[in-house]
């Protein structure tokens, strides 16, 4: 089941400038930052009530935010459902008849088991599901 | 206070073909239907534990939707973000510096009262702040 929105990723050119911004918008500073080197990117999140705002930026030109940032510019990159079994939510939707980016779940950051379906199902909209890693 | 993503917009081009996707992907129809005569769209909503999920389809070329399509191709449209006091949050925002689309607040979908900042200032996400209308 997808129980809530957790977080919505968004993709932006220069960190320093955004977490300034989203500061000042959300009137709080990021609980937490976090390189995910696997990924090459370095993301801060905020808390807002049960959801999380998460702001992406590459650290390297192959990083996927890099190349999103190359073709639609800075923006929403994704949103993360949480959902209670991961496993069996990749199953439910497979069976479904969308198509997985990870058949199986990843590590992400901010201690998740992850995973993505592939926007071109899903309206243009990048969906990652997600799961908390020592549930 | 921004309480949390009161819901995320999602533009579409096939409401009915959509609907079927977000029904498969939510496990679930959606709690309501409703036209925005003012914005010319078509909507339906979907409940996601604490947040909600909108579909947004044109109902005339001059929308705003079918504007955002064209120069953008379907895909999120906008984060709204649940607020207590939707004029004084749209102040204290002003005052930090973001543009208003809407210096004042208007009646949007689903029984709320809503305004826009400009996506200029938020590295390109439209933000909504919306407050129940009964509140």
């Amino acid at each position: 089941m997808l129980e809530k929105i957790e977080h919505i990723g968004i993709a932006v050119k220069d960190l320093e400038k955004s977490e300034a911004l989203f500061n000042a918008l959300l009137n709080q500073t990021p609980y937490k930052r976090e390189v995910v080197e696997s990924e090459s990117v370095q993301t801060v999140f905020y808390q807002s009530g049960p959801n999380k705002i998460e702001l992406l930026q590459a650290l390297a030109p192959e990083s996927a935010i890099a190349k999103y940032i190359d073709k639609k510019g800075e923006g929403i990159h994704h949103i993360a459902f949480a959902v209670d079994d991961i496993v069996a939510e990749l199953a439910r939707l497979k069976d479904a008849g969308f198509q997985l980016i990870h058949e199986t779940p990843k590590e992400g950051a901010d201690g998740k088991l992850i995973a993505f379906l592939h926007p071109k199902d899903t309206n243009g909209v990048l969906i990652e599901l997600c799961m908390d890693k020592n549930k």
